[in-house]
C-alpha cells in the first residue's frame, strides 16, 4: 500500500509532519510520501521522506508566470505530483500536458478523479497512479470503502488493471486502510486525519499499523 | 526606482541570478528583487536578495490542494508577490482575497494590469504598487515607455497618486529605465533581458547604471 | 430604481414571468427587466419586456466556440447583460472586455462585486451600473439592507457618484426595496423571490409597491 | 457521415446559414447540422436544420447565473451539443457532468479532444461522439486527412469501437471529407470554410459532393 499524505494549505509544521512520516515509514516499511506547498518541498525533502508536489503546470520552460514548473519542483526534491485534485480541478487536455510535463522532469504522477466513468478517462492518459474521491463523501468522516465500496471495485475495473488505483476522501482508521486494500485499492490518499491530528506521529502509526 | 526581475519558468539557474541581483542591488542602492518558482523561494531567499512569488492564492489555512498559500512563500522567504500578471490572470475578487492574503502573511504586492483602466480598478483595491504591460508589447522587445508613452502616463494618472506604477513590457536597457521613470513610474518589472542573458550580471549592470 | 429580474437556471417558465413582468412594469411604471438563459432571450424579448443577458464574452467576431457573443444576445433582443456575477466571475481585464462588447453591441452593463473595494474598482471600467452583494448574505433571505446597511452606502461613496449602485443579496419585499432606496441604491437585483414564487405577479407587485 | 457546421461567433446569418444547410441535407441525404450561437438556437431551428448548441454547462436548474442550461438550449430546438471544444475547453469533471446534463435533456454530445490519448479518455465518459482536431492543424487549412492521417486511425482505434470519430481541423473540400472517411471518421467538423464562404452553398455542396 502506499500512502500519500496531503498537506493542502493547513497550518502545519511540514517539516515536522515530513519527519514523522519518514520514521514511521523507516520502521514500519510502508511507502509514505508526504505532498507540502511547492515553497515547502526543499525542506521536506531534507528531512529524507519520498516529497510530492500537490500539482505541477502542463507547461515546458518559458513565459509562464505564477505556473508551478515540473522541474522546478524536482529540482527542490519532489519525485511525484498528485494532478487534478478536487480542489485544483484541470481540463482534459491540461491533465495530459502535466502527465507530460511530470514524466519529463522524471517525476511520478497521481491523476484524482470523483467516479469509475472519470477513473478510465484518467487512466487512459497513462499517468502512474489514479485516485478516486467521491466528492459527496470528501470532508464526511465517511471512507469511502465503508459508505460506497462499489465505487471502489468499479473503479479498479474502469482502470483496466494497467493503472493501480488509490483511494482518498474519509481514510483515517487503519481499518479503513485494510478494507481498502481488500477492494483492490493500492494506496490511499490521506489529509487532515494525520495533518491536523495532535499526535501525527499516533495518528500515522496507528493507520498503517495493520499492514 | 524599484527593479522586479521575474524569472518566469525560464531554464535559468535561480540562485546565479539572484546572486548577481544581490551584488548589483549592494553596489549600485538600487532596489532590486527577484521572483523565482515557488519552489525556488527558499534558495533564492539564501543568496540574500530581496525575493518575491511570482503569485499567492486567495486563500486561508485550510483544504486548498495545489494553492500558493502566502503565508507558505513568506516562510520560504518572500516578501512581496506578483498579482495578476498577464500569465496568471486573477478573477476580480480573487485579486482582492489575494492581496488580503499576502497583507496577512506581511507581504507586499504588485497588481499587473493591461491599460489605464484596469490600473485604476487595480489600485482601488489598494495594492503597494500597480503594473502596466500593455498585451500588445508583450514579447515585441519595444519598450512600453518608447511604443506608447501616454499609456504609462495616463496609468500615473488613473493610479490617483496613492499607488506607485511600475512599467513592464520590453524594458530591456538602461535608457528604457530613465524613460519611464521621467513618465512618473517608480520601477519596472523586468523577465527575459537578464533571466535569459549570456551574462546576466552586465545585464543588469547596464540596466541599472543611469539611476 | 430599477428591478432586474435574474431567472439564473430556474425550473420556471421564462415567457410567463416575462409577461406577468412587463405588465407590471407598464401597470407601475417601475423600469423592470428580465434576465434569461440566452437561448430564452429571443421568445422573451418578444413579450415587450426589456430584456438583459445574464453574462456576455469579451470578444468579437471570430473563432470563438461556445462564447455568449454580445451582438447575437443583441439581435435575439437583449438591450443589457449582467457581468461578473458571483456565480460567473470573471477576470479582471475579462471585465474590462465584457463592458466594451457590450457597449459595441449598444447594450447597457451592470458589473457585480463583493464588497466596496471591489465596486470603487468595477466602477473603474466605466459600465452602466454596479451592483454590490456580499456573498455571505446570499441565499440567507436577509436583505443587505438590513443585515449590513454600511455596505450599500459605502458602495455609493465608492463608486464615486458617476456608477449607478444596485444591491442584490435577500432582497424579496417591498419593504427591503424600499430601505435600499433611502441608503442610496438606484435599484435592485432579484432572483428566487420573484421567479421562484408560486404566484410571481403577487411576489413582483408587492415588491415594487412602495415605489 | 455526420457533417456538423459549427458557427462560432462569426459575422454570418445564422438563419440564411441554416436554410442553405438544410436544403443540402435534404437534397443528398446526408447528415448535416448547424451549431449557432446560443441566442441563435431558436431561430436556426425554425428553419428545420437539425440544430446543435455549441456547449452546454453540467449543471442542472438552480443558481447558476451565465450558465448555459442544457434543457434551456433543447427548448429553444437544440438536439446536440459540442462539448469541450478547442475554443472552449473543460475540466475532466466538467466533461462528464455535461454529457449528464445533455443525456438528461435528451440531446447527443459530440466531445472534441487533442490527440488519440485524449479521445481514449473522453470516450471513457460515453459521449455519442467524439472529435479529433490536433491544436497544430487549427487554422492552417491544412487537413488532418492529409497532414497526419495517423492521429486519424490512431483515434479511431483509441475510441474503442463503441464511439464514433468525427474529425476537425483543416477540412474544406470533397476530397478532405472522403479522406477522412476511409481513414475511419464517421464525420467532420466544420467551420470557416462554409461559415465564411462568398457563396455558403456551393461551399457545402461541394463538401459533400462526394457521398
Amino acid at each position: 500500500m502506499f500512502v500519500l499524505l496531503n498537506l493542502k494549505a493547513y497550518p502545519c509544521d511540514p517539516t515536522e509532519i515530513a519527519t514523522v512520516a519518514a520514521d514511521v515509514a523507516d520502521e514500519t516499511g510502508v511507502r509514505i510520501a508526504v505532498a507540502p506547498q511547492a515553497a515547502d518541498i526543499a525542506p521536506v525533502a531534507e528531512t529524507g521522506v519520498e516529497t510530492w508536489a500537490q500539482h505541477v503546470s502542463g507547461v515546458e520552460h518559458g513565459s509562464h508566470t505564477g505556473s508551478t514548473l515540473a522541474e522546478a519542483t524536482a529540482r527542490a526534491g519532489a519525485t511525484g505530483t498528485l494532478l487534478n485534485h478536487s480542489e485544483k480541478r484541470l481540463r482534459l487536455a491540461g491533465i495530459d500536458d502535466a502527465i507530460r510535463s511530470a514524466e519529463r522532469a522524471g517525476m511520478e504522477t497521481i491523476v484524482c478523479a470523483n467516479n469509475p466513468r472519470q477513473i478510465a478517462a484518467a487512466a487512459s492518459l497513462s499517468p502512474d497512479f489514479v485516485a478516486v474521491e467521491p466528492p459527496e463523501l470528501i470532508g464526511t468522516g465517511m471512507p469511502v470503502s465503508k459508505a460506497d465500496p462499489d465505487i471502489v471495485t468499479d473503479s479498479v475495473e474502469a482502470a483496466g488493471g494497467d493503472v493501480p488505483v488509490l483511494c482518498g476522501a474519509g481514510i483515517s482508521t487503519g481499518e479503513d486502510l485494510s478494507a481498502a486494500a481488500e477492494l483492490g485499492a493500492e494506496g490511499v490518499l490521506l489529509a487532515s486525519g494525520v495533518a491536523k491530528a495532535d499526535d501525527p506521529r499516533a495518528a500515522l502509526e496507528a493507520l498503517v499499523e495493520p499492514l
